[in-house]
């Protein structure tokens, strides 16, 4: 069984906030005893927020935010009206090159954290530290997708695994070598805390328990196709 | 706490099998007393095998599979040396049409099930009487993405939710309207669930608790992005 933890009680984030402190309190809270084979999911909204990655919209504030878009982008893939999926200098192709408006101070934006698998490193580590147990750490953020609708919450810093589950070289029921098993597992775990997490609450952290993952050093940049690898840029 | 069960004692399944009575059986096996808001996930390729949705590959064996995902295929998007992203007659884009060859007999590939949402509601009727709860129902598929590496699963049948939920409307802590917010939930219910069940193992069906999901009418063509819609064809 795989089960998922909401944190609860962790107040609105700002600049130099102490985020380990407040999840390892959350945590304590939830009386659950973490262990090596938990992993925490964090959104990145408020990881950008204690690492001081918002920026103030001044004057005509859609015009300041558009043009942080054209900021945040590194190559810009389609526009249509005021939607663009832009790459961000992460390698991650998404809608506005990660720049939001929503559950953040009126006049203000939250950017992407400049490093994820930077800061979900220095999470696990401060979190060992607090805790005692070495937990992976998965961040966040909430991405569109080509061909279906809706948004899934998908992985952009990871420490402590790796994101993609490679089953190539197992076999299948039949004794059939699988050949092309390659699980985004990350995303899958982001998708999946999301779940817990919602959209409108005040729950932007989860631990999930259960996985049997193995300790990995992969990061997130691992989860983007290279683009000479694909067909749809 | 969201919680996801792997249901054990499902056995190899061929054309005619009594799905309904095989999950049933393995859910009693959990010792779990089902309730109308848990989820039951299910891997499409037991629901294909039961319906019969399987075909030989006769002679060249690799031969037969690419004219089967030709004939599978209402559109190709994409081609690149053995690998086709294609429409299917549902709308969904994926690779090869939907037809895999893996965890099926030597010499066989298995379909997409005709009508998922029809298989969803069938499964979800049959477990009413069987169980004597009623259960929503997720039919998925193992999808690759485009800019992103690895595969995920996704929802490609559903009866009993609405696969998107829709936030727009509700506001955000700040109390500003959330304007993008359609959560793909199915999707991510459905990649929840294959981190419980595992690709090499035999665990095609989930039951997932403590969604806090309304029942609702949707189909899984409402994740489907329309091509008016869709920059990335």
């Amino acid at each position: 069984m795989i089960e998922i933890h909401p944190l609860e009680g962790i107040p609105e984030i700002h600049r130099g906030d102490d985020l380990v402190g407040l999840i390892g309190e959350a945590l304590a809270g939830t009386g659950l005893t973490p262990t090596g084979g938990d992993v925490l999911v964090v959104t990145h909204k408020i990881v950008s927020k204690a690492e001081g990655a918002t920026r103030a919209l001044i004057g005509d504030e859609d015009a300041a935010y558009r043009a942080l878009v054209e900021e945040e982008a590194v190559e810009i893939l389609r526009r249509r009206g005021d939607l663009v999926i832009a790459k961000t200098r992460h390698g991650f192709i998404c809608a506005n090159a990660g720049v939001d408006r929503s559950n953040t101070e009126l006049g203000t934006a939250v950017l992407l954290p400049a490093d994820p698998d930077r800061s979900a490193h220095a999470l696990r580590m401060g979190l060992l530290q607090h805790t005692g147990v070495d937990m992976p750490v998965i961040i966040t953020d909430t991405f569109g997708r080509a061909w279906r609708a809706g948004l899934c919450d998908v992985a952009i810093g990871v420490s402590g695994i790796d994101p993609i589950l490679d089953l190539r070289g197992t076999t299948d029921d039949f004794g059939r070598e699988l050949k092309v098993t390659e699980v985004a597992v990350a995303d899958e775990i982001a998708a999946a805390a999301d779940l817990a997490m919602g959209k409108a609450t005040a729950s932007p952290v989860a631990l999930v328990r259960g996985l049997g993952l193995p300790p990995g050093n992969g990061r997130a940049s691992d989860l983007v196709r290279e683009a000479h690898g694909d067909l749809f840029r």
